[in-house]
């Protein structure tokens, strides 16, 4: 991105005297009108501020920020106002007056944005921008989907919470003894009709509460799906994507319980409904749509996949040189390793300092390598967390810095 | 917070030049007036800077500052003198220069105050502004509320937290065997009167070094809230609650022994003597009020309760996203892992590397999910921290960072 | 680096005004003509700029910027064209901003690159560069070092990173029971001819893929140096020496399987072959030529070698420091505490916070010391490791801020 | 430290215009002469760069340097010559640049020197200023103090360190069973003369080696103290108190051996015998006079103090704290925690995270309370760290960052 080379013939060109508050900048006049939208671009709009007896344009502005709003002009000598430069901020100028700067000196909306970004700032959105249009899908989607725009849509949004804790509860209470108890295999003794069956299914409790909360997120997703105002882009959502995979677990359950006659043990049905069973965990996930900090966590972990999978990839080559190392110094040990694989977990479990206890070396060289394998771990596991803390910071402080467009919005009234 | 836009009609506003130590600003006038308490708002003030021979008004000022005292007039067109906007110092000022120049231009004390806080600055407050007027209650306040006012206040405040090391010493001591009488226990099998169960209690050596340590606390405590200025705000001072909790559990004990005849081992009673007991250890945050370091460490708790909520609700999600994970890949295992409750516990000591090696996956499919969930929670960990470090060092900073307003004060002579 | 002192005869040099957008610079034409070979200082080249109505050079051009390369010539009186002296980016310009500008007025390349490099940039440098330029070494060259020229080029490197990957599962897995059949232990009871003892090693399954890949390793490094521009070079890359030592184990090997008749366990050369082995976990280094994260950590270890010794410089003196006090308090102890280096491996195991549980003391003495043991660990392991983290961002960002000096370089297409 | 207002009569003062390479700073004249002894101060020096015809003062000199300088001369208006005010270097420029600008303004000594060592920076010191005058003295302090000066000198210096190591290593090893003979008890049971008791405990090859070394090191104390160019600085430096008290144990020990005839296990004598050979681990800081590593770590833990002792209260606090709620959640625990102070190894292996696994709940409430306590345990630790992190930096920093005062020291010759 070079700054403009002076024109061919510079005398040719006019030369311009800015006066910010005292402050002089001077430019030819190719220069600002390179973006003719803009205030200073504009020969006519610029010309309210001349002050002819100086022949200068006078702002009473603020100084510093208009330090980064010339360089914008000044820089990238390719850039048209169709494919505009990139705004930088001055270190020193907090955003909010520089935001003020940019509005008055009228630059584009696409850049401001740009701009506001790298600051981990973003503009207030309208959040009632996207409502249906038409009864009575508006008033649903606003009960369901906007909290704060009414009591009842309040309560709403606290039941379906608490709703979700309680199923998870339900998952997690359902594999403690005494409460194991399989619906599946209470239905299957009874030989008598579907009904049969499912009733033996609900004399089971947790089943029972499980359907009772399955019911509600079934509901909630289907009145939800018949008022978004845009079905392929609800289809797309990934929250409803979450909502989605959480239901369908019970369903193959319900469904095994009224068709299949005998389920064995160990068999590969069995083991499938067991995997299909945890996607009921994601049912957590459900949370995000409610709680800001967990769509944060999500958004900076996202982010920050490229430092997991570096840190990962260390890991296992730390795992494989020291597990190697370790092999040849303490090969007959008691420790179970007689192998290689068998002191990754030993390295692991070293490397991060959690240091179980269950292995550890009891030679004199085993005992070298692992105090230098600790100590390298605990570098190399430093080394990415910067990063990660980064995003985090990032994902956070974008979003509480919004900085405000209009007047606060009123809730639309309903109906 | 928008900048001034220019007047409707520029030419009618004056021009004006301020010079400060060479570095000239210029604005329209009815910017500096929007302030007119201050020295630049006021006409009559600012014209000892005057010099007419150049137009202009010269100030032998730090410049540095100005560009921050300018930015002050003329932001946020809206704000008056009775709603002053926003000051903020630019970045490369030093606090005490950026303080002395708003006070030589005569800066609204409300908008410094607000300024020195964001910088993690606060103004020096007289330390003796509020004493009592009337004797003997000015005496006895300085004496126990100021140690540095006098050799025998610092005498009591020595006592005073010897005190409360002792009571504390008794509290743990107390529970450790041979020690560990319960003077409930020896009062009861007398049979005698009120003085006969005294007696049997006493006979129990540190049932009596208690009470002498709660006589000092009750006798403290009376004579502090007769001595107090503003009763009021005394019985509402976070420190004198802990105070009085910090007493009552002695009084309870000291009732039971007097009035109970018998008291069941495993009763309702029993249980609540037992809990009443441990706010015993409230004692420990009467520490608080001489020692600096935990007043504000419990600041930074304080504003940290965000971060820890935060902190927990990603510690709880963990929990339960990996628990059961890792219960479905070793569900028959030895560990006590036959729930995803019982994972619980296992993930929440390896998330913080803690790692005491009770419990631990065997199989591979648990070792392999045991350092995931590592790896994850040393990052998930990791990532509120900052914030919380952040709150310490300013609470820290603040509690250093004060700005001497006045010469020094002299302790008030007493009586 | 002292700045110019005014010239002896001040008033017979001649005073320069430069105006950069406004900003008026002022100096003596000496400064400037220090350096001759720049835009500034050549007499001629900055007669373009000269605008004879106001007796001053005018620039259109970044003013933040030209602070630095103002001091350039200002500071460092005893710096001449050849031997020239330092270029410092201000603070607050975007390093390609201030390149475009040292690009503007002609700044020495070196002078360029040293000052890049101090803000963790490098300059994009031509990746075909060194092409050899006969063929067909130019297309093998290009096959095999440049991934991204060609789809067959992207096939290979794939293929090859395959084959590593392979060689290093083999050898991790030839340590498992059930296939931790030493080929050499095969062919001995083999009493045949050397054709007799290969083919007995060769049933042995590991041991064929082992010499498969072997094989490719040995093709590619031949062909890879046929093709190479420079012999030398090639030979003192560090990562062609990976290379080769890699492939060592394996021939020492196979000339043990054919040459020797018998080698009896424990003896000399058993523990030579063992410890040549190992060395087959260099494999694992080759990996570094295709991901770019290892060698940046390979750099950044390499840059942290001071703050690794320290560290353990610290380490140790810790370990003999708090060893010996706690041999002294816990001399008599069942945990092997009977010596100061018995204590060793507890004291690294605390200060790094695994706490495997092997060890810990029993005694109030012994708790004492290893409580202030684990804090001071923590502390002294804390300090160090800024360093480290600092040197993997440096590398890390090195990496990635190129700065691009021309047009995309096109791949050159096959011979 | 308030800025100067303007003169009561501000117009007989004189304005005086000063252009620093093109940036014009004006201000009283008073405001100058304030420091006589200055550049700038003094009318009679500032003349030589004053233009008559522009009427100010020109300096081809770094301009944002002398932002900071002109802040030195207008803040304070209390300070004198003799008391001079604060010099604060600009945040954005470099240390040496600025270094430079203090000389040529010629700024005083004590305020430069002040300014750098808030930059962490120190002024290089003439290595060889303190030499004794007189031979041999000069020579023999050169040869052990200097290692730079000569090759005798570094010779020297390398056997010193080695003897150092080697009476570490007879320290350790003595305590190793096999070498773990008391020299004491050997001579004890030879009943003959001093020299038949000395005899006898020479047959222990250690105590030969430790003699040696002591030797050694008493030769090189006496030495040194004989040459010494200040015999009080020299009694007073602690690297010198440290080589006495690492001697002194032995010769108690040697006393022991020729003059007591017997040594009671257990008896006073003996506890006393055991705590003062501890005291051989001072040999260990002995090395900090050669290491330059050591110095800056106890520099940084020295200043570091405030931090340790409130991380050490936070830690007691914590440990009451959570000790008495764990005591009263698991009274009756198999774990030893019969009592609060019975529960305070516990917390503290859990608040640092070591976990060894000796202890820990195994009841409901225990385990949420365990998992409390690790969590508030990382927050407490990890806030005073990075205060004592920025005191090894600083202490790193300020030993390399040394601005050169003048041309490299000579060595300077041997007698
Ligand atoms: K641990
Ligand atoms: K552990």
């Amino acid at each position: 991105t070079p700054l403009p080379s002076p024109p061919t013939t510079p005398r040719e060109d006019r030369h311009l005297r800015l006066n910010v508050s005292g402050m002089i900048f001077e430019t030819w006049e190719s220069t600002l009108n390179r973006y003719p939208n803009t205030l200073l671009g504009d020969p006519v709009r610029r010309e309210t501020f001349y002050c002819p007896d100086r022949d200068e344009y006078f702002f009473d502005r603020h100084r510093p920020s208009f330090e980064g709003i010339f360089l914008f002009y000044q820089r990238d000598k390719k850039a048209t106002a169709d494919k505009p430069g990139k705004m930088e901020k001055p270190l020193s100028v907090p955003v909010d007056i520089f935001y003020a700067e940019m509005k008055f000196f009228d630059i584009d909306e696409a850049v401001i944005k740009q701009c506001l970004e790298e600051e981990w700032y973003s503009l207030e959105e309208d959040p009632y921008a996207e409502l249906p249009t038409r009864e009575p899908q508006r008033s649903i989607w606003l009960l369901f989907d906007y909290p704060e725009s009414s009591l009842w849509a309040k309560i709403i949004a606290v039941f379906s919470v608490s709703m979700i804790f309680l199923s998870i509860a339900v998952f997690c209470v359902g594999t403690m003894p005494g409460f194991d108890v399989d619906p599946l295999d209470s239905a299957m003794f009874s030989n008598g009709t579907m009904l049969d069956k499912l009733d033996r299914a609900y004399e089971d409790h947790l089943f029972g509460v499980e359907t009772a909360c399955i019911i509600w997120f079934c509901f909630e997703l289907a009145i939800r799906f018949y008022a978004s105002p845009n079905k392929c882009s609800f289809m797309k959502d990934i929250m409803n994507i979450f909502d989605i995979v959480a239901i369908v677990p019970f369903f193959v359950d319900f469904f095994m319980i009224v068709g299949v006659s005998k389920l064995e043990k160990g068999s590969s049905t069995s083991v499938f409904v067991r995997v299909l069973r945890l996607f009921r965990i994601f049912r957590i996930l459900k949370l995000s749509r409610h709680v800001k900090g967990l769509q944060v966590l999500g958004k900076a972990l996202f982010e920050s996949i490229g430092s997991f999978i570096l840190l990962s990839f260390f890991l296992c080559v730390s795992m494989t040189l020291f597990g190697s190392v370790l092999y040849f110094a303490e090969p007959n040990d008691s420790n179970g390793w007689n192998s290689i694989p068998g002191t990754f977990w030993y390295i692991i479990v070293t490397m991060t300092t959690v240091g179980y206890g269950d292995v550890y070396p009891s030679s004199l060289g085993g005992k070298l390598i692992g105090g230098v394998t600790v100590v390298c771990g605990i570098m190399t596991l430093s080394m990415p967390s910067p990063a990660i803390v980064t995003n985090f910071n990032k994902a956070w402080e974008m979003s509480k810095n919004v900085i405000a467009t209009q007047d606060k919005n009123e809730a639309p009234s309903m109906g």
